[in-house]
């Protein structure tokens, strides 16, 4: 099986990560990062660069797209190379996938209408914008689509996609080996469960990044 | 304050990445990657490279270091440049933390003795051999020295480390932000949880790996 995981100017990095420090531990796959030129992109911060082994044309028919999000998401909803590169790779994908902001860009592609899907908590209200069906739930199964919540989430999407593919022993295997035993030393990993004036702060901040 | 995540060929990403996106969210943070030589480091399933932006003789002096772990960690256990270049940022350093198998490169360069400390828990045994009390929390705080449990456990110990020193509400703004709210589709993340066939198994893999 073919993965690949597309990398863009500004990707949040641990939405890239989470999903190819699981799943790309499928026994067999070949996880590539592409991105629209070959070479380092960099993350959000600005302080980070991951490799993009290979320009998106290169790698035209992967068997599983990884769309991780972040803050430079916004600048290419209307990049018309990389949303025709989402909607060619679809067309043959076995599983279309998300983390993040990413399933924007599935959206953006025309890709999820009349789909079930989730973002990161902030994005979901332009997530419908998209034809799309927003849920709150952590990772979102809708035929070959697999959307996930903010970051973290695409290490839940990566154990869960792994299961449905390999199994649940080499999910839990790799769940053992990654030590995925989270014990967060605070409740406050979603707007439901975080103090009320941190999520008013964190919409306010972002009213003007996610629209 | 000045954040050094140390690179090394064949790390695991997740361990290094952890950190990065919960501690690198400090505000006023700078955070660098670093490696003996600038430039691209493969990790360990060989298909991504994470950028050193620094060499380790450019950043004498980081306030904080992080360590991550994998199986690269073995080949530079006895690694004079590295394991000088750790002694020498430790001496200056406000928190010095690993992740996974980067304990054992701490416990390597002599900093360990007489603390508690974790690591991965197929570490465990050989953490003990360099002086340290293993224990098997997933983050273990010891005057400045904090250890991490494997791979994914570095994004709890940078949630807890972010509340030690910048406030309750910083790491929790962080924890909302990255929607870390974990939901593993199983419960296999520690030995303990785990089917025993496959923890058999996993040991019986790493037997040469660790020693």
């Amino acid at each position: 099986m073919d993965i690949a995981i597309v990398l863009f100017d500004r990707f949040t990095a641990l939405d890239a990560v989470g999903p190819y420090e699981t799943l790309g531990r499928l026994p067999g796959a070949r996880t590539t990062f592409v991105a629209e030129q070959a070479g380092p992109v960099r993350s959000d911060t600005g302080n980070l660069a991951l490799v993009a082994d290979r320009a998106l044309a290169d790698v035209p028919s992967p068997d599983l797209v990884v769309v991780p999000g972040g803050p430079g998401q916004h600048a290419v909803m209307a990049h018309v190379p990389l949303l025709d590169w989402l909607r060619a790779a679809d067309a043959g994908s076995t599983w279309t996938t998300s983390v993040c902001t990413g399933s924007l860009l599935l959206g953006a592609a025309g890709l999820l209408r009349g789909r079930r899907a989730t973002t990161h908590w902030l994005g979901l209200d332009t997530l419908a914008e998209y034809g799309a069906t927003p849920t709150g739930e952590r990772v979102v199964f809708d035929g070959k689509y697999v959307t996930a919540a903010g970051v973290s989430s695409g290490i839940d999407m990566g154990l869960a996609l792994l299961g449905r593919i390999a199994g649940d022993e080499v999910a839990q295997s790799v769940q053992l080996a990654t030590e995925y035993d989270p014990q967060p030393p605070y409740d406050a990993g979603s707007p439901e469960k975080a103090p009320a004036h941190l999520v008013a702060r964190m919409r306010e901040n972002s009213r003007f990044m996610l629209t």
